[in-house]
């Protein structure tokens, strides 16, 4: 029955593995990230990757997204992979309405899939990271949600960002600025977003083909979305005079003044930090304040870390309606953000120690050696391979960049000791079987 | 267009949340594995979720498993979701061949996929953490397996439990022994496997009737299945006796006797581990030992952590034959036995201090303070609910459990102090804003 040819070894387009060399910088990256969204008080939670097909899509027929639809063999229920986290959240929230304390802070870390045309930086499986604040309508919110941005950046390392923010109801507060009907927003909201990669000029030509604005029209919107002050307070208040008189914006510059405050208190500095009035964010659900990071060196990849105010997602599932605010982490367009700046020292192994192992009378001391080691918290390996000689088991220990190496020999097996190499110095020093934890972890603290 | 009946907030049959009281203990846990398996030398790998259908299933036109098929809308490549992480650990080392020094020993945790029939404790998608090695022939190498087994379970707090081993070598051997054709080995080892949940009398009737196995031939087989003595060194010695004589069983005989020298070496209790001759694994790419794990006081839920020597499943991939071993936890179903067990102490939240906020023009003093603590290391949420009382706010850190609260009222920012209240005592003291941290770390440390 084995018709056995060989298979071919290959992901799938779009599709990529992490090797111990990217997964351990990448792993602290994502300790980081947990720990900084720790400190404001989000608690993880875990929801499947596969959902209900109607789920993920709220049933809407002229639903956009390419997505992956799973089955089995033998057909059941319609599922499919989850392109965010967030529409798991708002389903989360409606299932266990009343047992969730409200606010219900969030964080949660997952692998998402989109049928994206595959190129580089775009993958259609990709790891987001998340925190959300479901149950406060306040700006305050808002506010902690860039903070946390902030905040997380830093503690990744970097320096040189902007985080900028808009607000829905400025955008939507267009359609009586500009003149065009409340069903033209999200067309014009759409292409808005693509303002950074395809330039007014473009922009400006479907927003006349499809829209039908007119040059004064465009003027109009172009004034709007070139509007730039030297202080964020100016910037309000020229935006108060542009469209402050229609209830929907003024509403949203009152937040956005609010969330000026807010981020003041919450120590985030004013070079870290801008109201950009083209930001729209692709996604439809977004209600209030849009979220979005640009890297200050490498502005061309796009966002790293978005989000926004979606107070209206929950109630596709029937649920009263709820606030909720949030921002998203793509992990691996910013791990290779982080790998073009530098900013992730490269690590092959997290191995501390490597016993060798070429002598079959030494076997059962380095055994015990080794278990006394893990037990005292140093990750050891036992050298297990092919390498029947020293050097070449000490060949392998400096390809794998391990910082020490135990060597034990007849000798030392006969007086009860064993040799500790230092390999960042190739210094070698012989101790007892009881002072090797010790003369390791001095090793590895210089 | 928007025909926006509520979607019901529901999951898929056999696929589960986990809420943060689920997921704090859960992540403690994960924590725990990750750390005990560095301690072994094992590093970090990520795969995707998403593969390449026939690498999952070898080609092979009677495999078995359920899996389930992903799909775009508009067709593409034959994609399938992983019901492992073993399968692509083969194809990974046979894509990266050149660049993966060997041994290679990586450890891998993920979600996995199976359309088994949902039922109590089996669900249709899974956490499994894996570790193995690969390029290694040695039964040293499949004794720091069980070593890891050990010492990932002692870890977790468990010390009920035995780790079965076995040996593929020996069941194969049973077909020249009990005396069926090789071809017939699949078919006994599955009935072989099925023998702790349907006891003899029930696999001894479906051996007779598909494998044709007579009332001698059955007794012979029963007589190897039964073998029990009081210490290993004489299971190995009767087994030798009964059927030492033929090449495949001896080598597996050989094997486990030095697996057994190993764990006695590297600190394995002898109560903690067993010879059971009726192990057989399901899956069937296993060709050496085979391990599993039963906790003595929840034997009917099966084993928690298995594996064995896989060394045929990298040639799948046309890559040179390499051996390899390793183990897999079920995340999913060990923690719901660590639940039962009460191995895990409840946690409702990971933040440790709640800052009050009932007063607008102490909200900015509230802010400062909150990412003072937080920058100091502590989990600090602002309250951003609607309860406007003290006494609202405080019923919602009891319902959470916070350990700390902190009180900012109109005399305490007149004086530039903070109250800072234990929520487990009820005591209540009045500190400067510079102390807060300090006074906090005491209520924590206690």
């Amino acid at each position: 029955m084995s018709t056995q040819s060989a298979i071919k070894p290959v992901l799938p387009a779009g599709i990529r593995d992490y090797l111990p060399g990217d997964m351990i910088p990448r792993q602290k990256m994502l300790d980081t990230i947990r720990k900084t969204f720790e400190s404001f008080g989000f608690n993880p939670l875990d929801t499947p990757g596969l959902e209900r097909e109607e789920v993920l899509t709220g049933g809407d027929p002229s639903f956009k997204m390419q997505i992956f639809r799973a089955r089995l063999r033998d057909g059941e229920e319609d599922l499919a992979l989850r392109f965010d986290l967030t529409v798991p959240l708002a389903r989360v929230v409606a299932t266990y309405q009343s047992d969730l304390d409200r606010p219900f802070k969030r964080y949660q870390v997952g692998k998402v899939w989109r049928g994206e045309k595959p190129q580089a930086g775009r993958f259609r499986e990709f790891v987001q990271f998340d925190a959300d604040i479901v149950g406060s309508a306040r700006t305050m919110a808002d506010a902690e949600i860039i903070a946390l941005m902030y905040q997380t950046m830093v503690a990744l390392g970097f320096s040189r960002f902007v985080i900028k923010v808009n607000n829905r109801k400025l955008l939507n507060g267009l359609a009586g600025y500009v003149g065009f009907s409340q069903e033209q927003i999200p067309t014009v909201l759409r292409l808005i977003d693509k303002l950074d990669r395809l330039g007014w000029d473009n922009i400006a030509g479907e927003l006349a083909d499809m829209v039908g604005l007119t040059v004064e029209q465009l003027a109009s919107l172009k004034r709007f979305l070139d509007l730039r002050e030297d202080s964020v307070d100016r910037l309000l208040s020229s935006l108060n005079d542009l469209m402050g008189n229609a209830e929907e914006a003024s509403s949203g510059i009152r937040e956005l003044s609010e969330i000026r405050d807010h981020l003041s208190a919450l120590g985030v500095p004013s070079e870290n930090w801008e109201i950009d009035l083209s930001v729209a964010r692709g996604l439809g659900y977004y209600t209030g304040p849009v979220f979005e990071t640009i890297l200050t060196d490498l502005p061309s990849i796009g966002s790293v870390f978005s989000g926004g105010r979606f107070d209206g997602l929950v109630a596709r599932f029937g649920a009263a309606s709820m606030p909720a605010t949030g921002a998203s982490i793509g992990v691996d367009r910013l791990f290779s953000a982080m790998e073009k700046l530098s900013l992730l020292p490269k690590q092959a192994t997290l191995t501390q120690v490597l016993v060798l192992n070429f002598s079959t009378e030494c076997e059962k001391r380095c055994q015990e050696l080794a278990t006394q080691l893990r037990l005292g918290g140093i990750n050891t390996e036992i050298y297990l391979g092919k390498e029947v000689t020293l050097a070449g088991q000490i060949a392998y220990a400096v390809r794998q960049s391990v910082p020490a190496v135990l060597i034990m020999g007849g000798n030392e097996l006969a007086s009860g000791t064993c040799q500790v190499k230092d390999m960042a110095t190739r210094s070698q020093a012989e101790v007892s079987f009881d002072q090797v934890g010790i003369r390791v972890s001095e090793i590895l603290s210089r």
